[in-house]
């Protein structure tokens, strides 16, 4: 069973790694989908995005990133499943998911969408809080993974992304 | 009994227009009110906005289209009714439209808001999600009304909004 | 235009005289509907809950109270409607109802349900609120309407419903 | 890969037939667990719930209806997977499953519960709904399987569960 | 500044003590006022509930165990305090707190109702759920607080509570 | 015990001047922190923003206006206290909150973040809801403190922020 998981991972957090190590134990095989997204204004550039990914999921053997424009199904279909995986965090996320899985479903009647809890330690974690607290100066040890985590501060500091 | 429909319509979708057609039942008069909101930087112009909206409530007898700029209580008060009917999909956007209704009837004291629940066939449709399909050239052919999907999709295509 | 109110008034609060009131302004004809719902297990009887409706609906000229048992599409048809009023408090309300609307239209494809929110005074206030007050020994005063106050004092002083 | 589905199902709906019939595309194997329940005080016995099951899902090849007491994590186990599967309907739905999500992830740090969203025609379904209705005597035709619609109403009108 | 941080502890979570520590550094003094409750049916008698915090608090030096029966909002001023504390964990929770509050303040218009959010590692915990676990024969050992673990497990091993 | 409570106020609101009069009543010390937020675009320049909430403020004897750039739990700690107070009025204000909490706490194990419920009279009112009222030339007397009203309307007047 092969699953993709998108999104913008502008930049990956914690969660994202936590929810994309336990979807590893899950799915035979799963593809992240990094959207570019250009309407919603990504402060890192694609290929940073991407990058990021790359070297959190170095280790993880069936675990493959690819990036896509374009509708979430055409991606899935690209890569031969109908099944779409999507972290939720609170209540707010949920109904917007929610909303897009009923829309994925009517633009492709065999997609199916299955969504895993993020884990409580990471639910108050999204990409626009360590934006936040970057931009504030504040420390991200905690709120993105080891691998890119100078990485991601030498950006703030030299407004490079 | 007469009531106003406001709303941006940017553009109308299939959920609009099945709202309309039940509220028509309901209401002697409908007065579907096409917002400016200008601030809210909508894609299609004004008057392609209104345009759909005609074309659409055409063969309804007892429903007309006009639009407005500033508030809507006045827009109500000067269609000679207190009645505001609004369509609600999901949770959040009933928040929304609570906190409009308490402000509304604060700024004019006999103004009533009604909600009519959207169907549920269309609860997920929403006139974003419309156009995020559409420049991401999915196909938009179930969730706009037939008698303006080409002209939509013109105007996608050809960039003139 | 006629529609019709339904509820279990266990008992008859501030909040739903506040919207009987409103609501009797948009309606020619106005139908409280009184459910019996034995299964919900309700403190007063369904003689007591009429006539608190009564009382406090008797000036009120285009207000009738009824009584059902049954489904409440079919008391709408009895009466002659298919337009169904609910009031709105908050959102977990609004779930709940908005099921309710989707049954009550699967059940009856003409049944319209239409919403009206609490006044924001009463936002606070349900049928379950009263009664902890009341049985907490504090007072009700501000929240059951004048003309059945003292009658609903009473029912908890002597424990008879 | 492996699932576990677990409900109480008092009765089976056409809801939880149409995530079956997802879900059976989606695993390799899905045990359908209902869950004794006592506690909750179900209307219909435990023979009389796995039996609709066994009905319903009769023609799937993948499927196997098995029922529980005690945790469900235990149950997962016993039948040699960490996977849990559930479906959502609406918002309420959701923060419940979530905090069960994290009680059983705390019981058993391998378990993983993911959901699938409720088919967007059956949202407002649930198995209080179709007990609601059948006691008012209303017609549950589309809210049950076929295969088991006469069996479920014969037991609202004999009174035996 | 005094506190009263009411509950029903049906029993103790490691919630509780957890916003009791952290209420006890904000605050002079708190009171923490066991409800009887006795409509709710509460499992543990009030005895046991009692005895459960006054351990757990034993140690904390502002703190003292109280229980009442009646309205709150008496209970505070009782005190000689005019404000409540409240956990919240989620959504749900807020909506009924909020409520609360504001039929609290329409008794009493001097009360101030606090809310302080429970600690996300324990966001998922109730009373309920420890009632829930401990019955199915789960561990309850990160669930209740180490100081009175065993006696809730031998309560219901022995049935007596 | 001293605490900040911050905000963007952009502009002061009734509900803004409620929360502080009652938070006055309840700290020894409040810090009203007005934050930059450049990000976020306020309308009103930062002067204009301290300036109405000192006018407000002013007959307050325990309560001191600042202002801050950065993190807010630095702000907190410049002023010697760990006690953040939030105002919430409704259910995905607190969603927000509840996850910024979180974050805070994250950066600082210290920081406890206390909510007030705003004053029912005022839960529809924000910030965003007067400048919408506003700029479609509504009244906003109820809306914002009398100290204030007269220089917020020439602001929208002459365009002037």
């Amino acid at each position: 069973m092969k699953a993709v998981y998108p999104g913008t991972f502008d930049p990956i957090t914690m969660g994202h790694k936590d929810l994309i190590i336990r979807a590893s134990k899950i799915f035979d095989v799963l593809i992240v989908g990094v959207a570019l997204n250009l309407q919603k204004n990504p402060l890192f550039s694609i290929d940073k995005r991407i990058s990021f990914l790359e070297k959190v999921t170095d280790n993880i053997r069936n675990v493959t990133v690819d990036h896509f424009d374009g509708l979430l199904v055409d991606f899935a279909v690209k890569h031969g499943t109908n099944i779409i995986l999507k972290g939720i965090r609170a209540m707010t996320d949920f109904e917007y998911e929610f909303q897009m899985a009923q829309i994925n479903q009517n633009l492709n009647k065999e997609i199916q969408t299955l969504f895993l809890v993020t884990n409580q330690k990471y639910s108050f974690l999204s990409s626009g809080a360590v934006k936040e607290v970057a931009i504030n100066r504040g420390s991200i040890k905690s709120l993105v993974p080891d691998e890119v985590h100078d990485e991601i501060v030498s950006c703030f500091r030299n407004g490079m992304f």
